[in-house]
């Protein structure tokens, strides 16, 4: 089975100039990933003829198919169409079918079909026009020896369904693809290496037709287990079978697979368990509040919350004893309880979190240096809590100690 | 003087994937833009020695300085130094700097150093080694015939450390670059067209050594103005003149200059006007809290707030009469009114801030689409409400009605 190689080239200024974030890379590779077109390399060139050129024929020498997006506009500076026709030397002609949709384009939105969008109709002779319903440029496939050239408009969403709706299927009956699957594991908590050795026999006993890669994300690592064969199924089997060889070696880093986020993991567990929770933040300041809340639906089991910046508030209206806070700190064990206890409490949920610590710079005692955080989970029937010890940098402190309390709460959740 | 051109070349498998967006592309050469470096292309490739040695063959010969990110972690996967080593014909050497380095983080973590990560110690005598301050693997710096090749870590949080603090002053030193100034004007809640429309005959007077840029982020549009020239004071002088004609034409819109950031803002008046504020947050979930806690030092004056997500929570906690959540409901200028009103009064803080709205996709109603959001601020001596018509999706909603809402309390502070 020929492995299908494709290469992406983006076209614009803007992107060279650090303006836009290239998102159209990412787009068309994980949807060229899914049919088992493997992407071997991204390009980004700006505007201009001869580095568009050059591109193009330095991907044709390793590529089978070659993805364009950006240049396609009415305006002097886009000049992709232009340079396409000159590369297949091949004249243009008026298409009428996209002529006709420019005009019905133009009319629904009570706009005059000027003369330079007149100019979107025109393509070269030599490539099918691929119809874009979602824009005013067409997209255009070439052939030459055998490979593919595609060109698409730059903007987002009309890249997106010309992709998903046409490219991607005429790909598919055009080369034979051969069978990929990709396994994800999700694990928080602990780090690239120490996961590297605790699974380094299981890594180098995978049989040749799977590699690991290790996707470190902050705490988080994902490990993706890719696999290529003749069968879908049976490829299936296999890995599956490789994965649940790994899973016992770091059970309790796993928090999920595939495209789970740690946030909609605890969200269907706590719609699972039909329990409802709050949350008393000090240090994390209404990140955690905003973890949840950031998932559509999360009314049905997120109460609200309480910040509780200053002692004050936590005495107040958490019902912290002002004796712990003077005796312990805000920064400790019994403070967190406190108000973990207190919030659930005051909101009447089943499940309360809390978290108080130095997110720094400052604030930072010989006792609780920069990074030391407490977070607490409390339940009708036990109240847990746990010390972390994190980082230099205020806001990566606010962002672990949201999600290891989440990962605190999937844990020990009744 | 001499154009400095360089290439951006990030190596990883999740990149090619799909996996990942890449972001440090972008970064890298919105920092090498503002220097003067012209950033002439960006490159992807795989976590392959071949693929990288040739992309690098590839990039010295268009390009003076070649910056690669990705591939230094510690695990078989990551081969980067390995290839460089290589290609630069260069031996290894123990830098004993790094390795101490090393020992600090891991002690500090309470985690021992094990053998994989002292290979991060492990650099080519080739290399001057850049330090990492901010992650384990250090940066690393070639040099070549007079051109420069530069590999960092692709963790972005140390990446871009590494870029603003370290690269760009010894690319700078290195190349004799021209002297480039930007002035940012920082704008928010209009679009980029109607600011385009508004400052047309400005922009098209500008004199031939400046240019305007627009960069839209979401509901915030930052205007770039750069010039370039040969003494620093009189360009500085020319520019701030352009400004100043520029301000009274958009005035009511601009939040800040330069690095100015509409949280750090709104901090700096809160600290000059020696006001406290609370939150009161339905459909935003504790993100301006965030917003506001994320800067350091908020809690001279942030004290806290209240997340209601529920009705219950908006009459237990933040004292809203029944009544009004019955009457009007919990999206409307009654019921955001009375919970500003209520969380200033319950925290004792000079400034109550409130949001209530329908984020999406679920909730709406025909009075109430999705993006309907009120927010409030309250003081002393005034409560004003106003109503937000967003957009179609939860997390901008949240987004913008949060950064709104700090403006609406920057514009109306007694």
């Amino acid at each position: 089975m020929k492995t299908i190689f494709a290469e992406i080239i983006t076209i614009g200024d803007e992107i060279l100039y650090g303006q836009i974030t290239n998102t159209n890379s990412q787009f068309i590779s994980s949807e060229l990933d899914k049919i088992g077109v493997k992407v071997i390399r991204h390009i980004s060139v700006s505007d201009k003829a001869n580095e568009i050129k050059n591109a193009i024929i330095e991907a044709e020498t390793r590529a089978d198919v070659i993805i364009m997006t950006g240049g396609l506009g009415p305006t002097k500076d886009d000049i992709t169409k232009k340079t396409l026709a000159e590369y297949f030397d091949s004249p243009m002609h008026i298409d009428l079918k996209v002529m006709q949709w420019l005009e019905d384009f133009f009319t629904k939105r009570g706009r005059e079909l000027s003369e330079i969008n007149k100019l979107q109709a025109l393509v070269p002779d030599k490539c099918k026009v691929i119809y874009n319903d979602w824009g005013t440029a067409p997209a255009m496939w070439f052939e030459k020896f055998g490979k593919i050239f595609i060109s698409m408009p730059g903007v987002p969403s009309e890249m997106k369904n010309l992709m998903t709706n046409k490219i991607i299927p005429d790909l598919q009956s055009y080369f034979k693809t051969p069978i990929i699957l990709h396994k994800i594991v999700h694990t928080i908590g602990i780090g690239e290496s120490m996961i590297a050795e605790k699974i380094a026999e299981w890594e180098d006993n995978l049989p040749q037709n799977m590699g690991l890669a290790y996707l470190p994300n902050y705490i988080q690592v994902r490990l993706r287990l890719t696999g290529m064969g003749e069968n879908k199924e049976i490829l299936e089997q296999e890995m599956q079978a490789q994965i649940n060889t790994l899973l016992p070696q770091i059970e309790k880093y796993i928090f999920g697979f595939d495209n789970d986020t740690l946030e909609q993991v605890v969200a269907n567990l706590l719609l699972e368990k039909r329990k409802t929770v709050s949350t008393a933040e000090s240090c994390t300041g209404g990140n955690v509040g905003h973890l949840f809340t950031k998932i559509a639906g999360s009314s049905r089991y997120y109460e609200g919350g309480i910040i509780s910046y200053t002692n004050e508030v936590k005495t107040k209206l958490l019902g912290v004893n002002p004796q712990t806070l003077a005796e312990f700190g805000a920064v400790s064990e019994q403070t967190v309880r406190e108000m973990a206890e207190g919030v659930r409490k005051k909101l009447g949920t089943d499940i309360g979190l809390a978290t108080t610590g130095v997110a720094g710079p400052d604030g930072a005692t010989i006792e609780n240096p920069v990074g030391t955080v407490w977070i607490a989970y409390s339940d009708e029937n036990k109240t847990l809590a746990r010390k972390l010890t994190l980082v230099n940098d205020r806001l990566q402190n606010i962002q672990f100690a949201s999600l290891l309390l989440l990962e605190f709460m999937r844990k020990n959740i009744g």
